[in-house]
């Protein structure tokens, strides 16, 4: 144990310093921190340094099981605080374009991605998997952009916006589907029925019931004299939730961005966004590190490897940019709007751990998913700088 | 790793639901929370409810294993927390009374507690760790009830606060003194002075070069443009001289507190206090209750061990009454001052789990260290209401 938490403590000052050089490194060449935190995984990994080796399956060592616990709590409280900055009420006041930009930008990817993957010779569970990891667009990232390049109150950037968002929820959807459907392994039309009607019934539920009672705990629980007990509240109401879901045979994310939702609705939701912060601000960055750990770069060696992943890329662009004409509303540039929903991000990656854990994801797929998620992050900042700059010379198309 | 990990959740949610519902519970019987903690661990423990057993020895699940990484985390981010709080010109100002207070109170109870030790048959290593383990007066218990009486102004609440932090710091270099004892397996003169001087090496090199550099170093990092850069960067300042600390033979959190001391000195301390404050919420309470978990009430039922327990208090407590004689300012009650070193708080649980993981402290011994801190803990805010109050009514001794 003791030789055990001073390894711990070593790792984690590893993931933390080379997290924080290549998030740096990153936005310094104009790219998302999230970017630079993967490949700092990638390279303190067994396919570079080798400083830290997290096996595939089978025993691990205390300290190397300690850092997944902890990045599963960054996961967690990652789409805790996507959650709480989620306004239901202005999503829906960006209407149906943003709807039909979301379910357009999740049923292609979804139904394309799927049937390529059988067609090239994957499993019915595998390719839903790797289906459903083309879904979910970043908001983070494509929020991040758009202010960088100071076009965030354009209403192309709050359709994007309001798509992404709702992109992240269907997403969460279906990955309580996809997961319940391996686990119980088959795939019936029923069951597909039951488990999105719970799925969506979680959600509703924890959200109708959550918001009527959470204002009456949150007044109990200021009444109670010891330190911190907003924060303790805040952080225990995510968790519960999170195990509640996984109960469930949902995800445990699914449960913890419900509880953001909630919590979003609250008058307290400053003063918890306040302290939700610094601790996220550290576990966070374990979750990314983690991801790019398990990257295999070895597996790229493969013309199968490369050309997979070439074809994924391309299913993951095309049908995003067709997503753009879901745009309803006259005056505003589908292309922009199709442009602003190519990066896959978090929920992407979240997707791609999953399926490993249960088995139906392998080491050369994970390793296709992470660089797909990498490159069509890469590629939308100068994409989207390029399309914006042409846009302003000519007047914008209906 | 899924079921570990929802295993793990579970854990969490039960020790934070506890850990609030004992802490509250003590805080309306006038008691401090610390001590609400101890008692959940114990509830929860195997000795009551059984529903999170830590195994003495040997082989543990990952789940039971990441909860005792993130107490280590949390003991780390409390003496963190108290290196921060201290004011080191203004403990200088208080002056000789509390620097002869906190000598003759560490002392005392340590050479007494040894002899006592080995007269009822202990080895040498294990009558020092006990002698060790009755040195430290809790600042934090001592202050709080000072503050809840309202007399946390009053010239016997400063020297004993003064002393509370030099006994704290004198503790953690005696507990650096008898871990690299124990690790080094013999105790000589010759190597009592090497280790004696390293620690204070350590805590005088890690403060005076700490406070030259970090200003510099936070100037960088608040070029940087990541997210949560002053969060992580403390974090990652403490982590690091809690590693050297501990590659040096001495504790890691000897090298928290060393960085609490440092960053106390730097203009983002409010800063950086508000970011690291969230964190040690959750992670502090954690490190409470793991180490009541480890209590075996069945360890009671001996009349040994309640016989050792009653010779332990009578010890801390007769030994701590008597550093009050190093008054030297007249007009102060030296009862007053005696009775509020009484409390023992974190640092000697901190040498229990240190001795218990060095394999020097056995189950037994383990819950009477434990029992002593609860019980001198207790005591002490009746005790000095008692004498507040005597003291009030007819003039003070000089």
């Amino acid at each position: 144990m003791e030789h055990q938490a001073s390894q711990f403590i070593l790792y984690l000052i590893m993931i933390l310093v080379a997290a924080k050089l290549f998030g740096e490194l990153a936005e310094r060449i104009g790219q998302p921190p999230v970017l630079g935190e993967l490949v700092a995984g990638i390279v303190l990994g067994s396919s570079i340094l080798g400083w830290i080796t997290v096996p595939s399956h089978g025993a691990m060592s205390l300290s190397i099981g300690g850092i997944l616990l902890l990045a599963q709590l960054g996961v967690i409280l990652l789409l805790f605080e996507v959650g709480l900055e989620s306004d239901l009420e202005e999503f829906l006041r960006v209407g149906p374009s943003a709807l039909l930009v979301a379910v357009i930008g999740v049923v292609g990817p979804f139904v394309v991605g799927y049937y390529t993957s059988r067609l090239l010779g994957m499993g019915a569970h595998t390719a839903i998997f790797i289906g459903a990891t083309l879904t979910a667009t970043s908001v983070g990232i494509t929020a991040r952009t758009f202010s960088d390049l100071g076009r965030l109150r354009t209403p192309e950037a709050k359709v994007i916006l309001g798509a992404a968002v709702i992109d992240d929820v269907l997403g969460l959807i279906i990955l309580a589907i996809v997961t319940s459907l391996v686990a119980n392994g088959s795939v019936s039309g029923c069951q597909i029925g039951i488990t999105a009607g719970l799925a969506i019934a979680f959600l509703v539920g924890a959200i109708v019931i959550g918001v009527s009672v959470t204002p009456h705990l949150l007044s109990v629980a200021k009444r109670l004299r010891t330190r911190g007990i907003l924060t303790i509240s805040a952080f225990l109401f995510c968790l519960i939730l999170a195990f509640v879901a996984e109960q469930l045979r949902l995800a445990a994310i699914v449960g913890a961005f419900a509880a953001g939702l909630v919590l979003a609705r609250t008058e307290d939701l400053a003063h918890i966004q306040a302290r939700i912060k610094p601790i996220a601000d550290i576990l966070v960055p374990i979750f990314f590190v983690s991801v790019g750990l398990s990257v295999d770069l070895g597996a790229f060696k493969g013309r199968e490897t490369l050309s997979l992943i070439g074809i994924l890329v391309l299913v993951a662009t095309t049908m995003k940019l067709l997503s753009g004409v879901g745009v309803l509303r006259k005056g505003l540039s589908r292309t922009v709007v199709g442009v602003g929903m190519i990066p896959r991000g978090e929920v992407g990656l979240i997707f791609a751990v999953a399926g490993r854990a249960l088995g139906v994801i392998d080491a050369r797929e994970y390793t296709a998913i992470v660089a797909v998620v990498v490159i069509t992050t890469f590629i939308t900042p100068p994409l989207l700088k390029l399309i914006l700059a042409g846009a302003r010379k000519r007047p914008v198309e209906a």
